[in-house]
């Protein structure tokens, strides 16, 4: 996948690969229009923590492309409307008051949305070189050629380099260290399926794509060696949020005794939070249940219970990779 | 439910629900060919362990009605022919050599027919005795009325009777002893949230629909008191495979210190096989991973491992129940 960008800034335009048609339509939506790309968040046609950040980073700067007149006023509602998008995303906010404080540090001058362009230049940047420092940092999880688990998507389409989890495993590919990788389907939005595995066959890494459920059974066979997630969310002990499916998984590592690790950028560390207790969990609307891809499953009206994600308590995690460093347990994050 | 029958012989022919269409389209197959009845079988028109060898008996039977001559060599096609559909469902290979063994008891008499026929019929009224029985049996497993959760489906669609986990969740909620289910909607053929959901709401029973990964986020918040399944195969020292997904529900109820449960009659049990490591597991065509209900979510080129079953090893098991009593660890069914 060498070369291929999900997300970049482009002749004044935002130009983002729309991830709910992948991977059957590789399509971009191409746009200067602030209001567009909080769209794109809340329908996932952008998604994963570092994604969103730097789209949100861009579209705020974006907001104000073309006004002269009252852009206090067009900047603000434009914030709070990002903000408003995905409430579980720190990085959306972390994204969004970076360019704030750039705002207000220029707010007088005249190039201001040059400087604001700028600054989400640099937070684009700035995630590249997190993912390889990742990367670096990911390559001690592997003690021999391995059999890999993930969950959901977390490489090229989610960031601006070769991802956090999946940034690690293309990486200890690139060195014969992965034999085979699992892609969980991960219902209901089956980002596994669709998202995981188109980038799994780009980089040309052997895998097979198992129902959520399927996980259990392979460590029961020996057949996982380590299981590698991101994370949207980690608090200041290390409590991590992440895709629905991913406590699950650690539970089960924990039974079969597998190291399960998690890779993120320390924009995800919310340091005002102090445990995975004080996470609100979003809830998927029902109809990501009950209809699949347009077609009806069952019937509408049958209740669905549908978190969209879930906690996993610090004791569970064996290390968390972050661009600063190989972190064990016991995690404090207060001073990353 | 009550008066609802899934499977019944009448008029000469056995009429049995589709369930690869519930609930969007209630339809029923009405046929005196055991070739279709086999295809029903292959095709999950007809499932769950007891329905198959209710539909596999009939089936059999039916196999020699409008035949004269050459009746051995059919029945011994016939035989074979369903054998060959669901190589995991003992219960299957149970109902053929019922009919077998009537048929070689009779097979010089004049109404062999008739009597294969009385055969299966005794198998049918078998089974829904020995629903009303486990129904009863398992009542204990209420200590106050409860939070339920349970995989894939077991219930009037299943069997002759009420069903097998699902009659015990049934007979419960009728004596006020259910609070609510929750229903795992069970990759890849979603049995839970097209048919264990049509079966709770016919009856009344208060559910929600959940992603089978979400049941681990249920247990850690306290909503999970219980959980019961069926199985389709249960060895002499208790190991039981039951639907993909089991397996990480008995794990995540060790870790959570919820009681995990299993439901199925004595048919179940293979006492031929010592152990879990004994069962052959199917896999599953990646059609059904790769497509869902006709749609394409991900290329079809993408590998893909979907094993049908997993096994639970006996040591994750509350308790068994079958027709035959509530049976506690150490499980030895050599003699059950």
């Amino acid at each position: 996948m060498n070369g291929f960008k999900s997300i970049e800034f482009d002749e004044e335009k935002l130009k983002f690969i729309d991830q709910s048609k992948l991977p059957l339509v590789e399509e971009y939506i191409v746009t200067d229009d602030y209001e567009r790309i909080a769209e794109a968040i809340e329908k996932l046609e952008v998604r994963g923590a570092p994604a969103i950040g730097i789209a949100a980073a861009y579209a705020l700067a974006l907001s104000i492309k073309n006004v002269s007149d009252e852009y206090e006023i067009v900047f603000s509602k434009a914030y709070e409307r990002l903000a408003s998008t995905r409430p579980t995303a720190v990085n959306l906010f972390w994204a969004l008051n970076e360019i704030k404080s750039e705002f207000e540090k220029n707010r007088d001058t005249k190039k201001l949305y040059d400087k604001l362009i700028h600054k989400a230049n640099e937070i684009y940047l700035d995630d590249f070189d997190k993912c390889e420092k990742m990367a670096e940092f990911g390559l001690q999880i592997f003690q021999k050629k391995s059999k890999v688990l993930t969950h959901c998507n977390t490489g090229h389409l989610v960031t601006a380099g070769r991802g956090t989890a999946f940034g690690i495993i293309q990486r200890a590919f690139d060195l014969g260290l992965v034999e085979h990788v699992f892609a969980d389907e991960t219902r209901p939005l089956l980002q596994g399926s669709r998202l995981t595995a188109f980038e799994l066959d780009k980089s040309g890494i052997p895998f097979s794509i198992i129902t959520d459920s399927t996980a259990a059974f392979l460590m029961k066979e020996g057949k996982v060696d380590l299981v590698i997630t991101g994370a949207d969310r980690i608090t200041s002990n290390g409590d991590a949020a992440n895709k629905i499916g991913t406590y699950s998984l650690a539970v089960n590592c924990k039974h079969h005794n597998i190291p399960f690790y998690i890779a993120a950028p320390t924009t995800t560390i919310d340091v005002n939070l102090r445990t995975g207790e004080d996470i609100k969990i979003e809830e998927r609307d029902k109809s990501e249940i009950n209809s699949i891809g347009g077609v009806q499953i069952t019937k509408q009206n049958y209740a669905v219970f549908s978190p969209a994600f879930d906690v996993t308590p610090n004791f569970l995690i064996t290390a968390i990779i972050t661009e600063k460093g190989f972190h064990l347990p016991p995690f404090d994050f207060l001073n990353v």
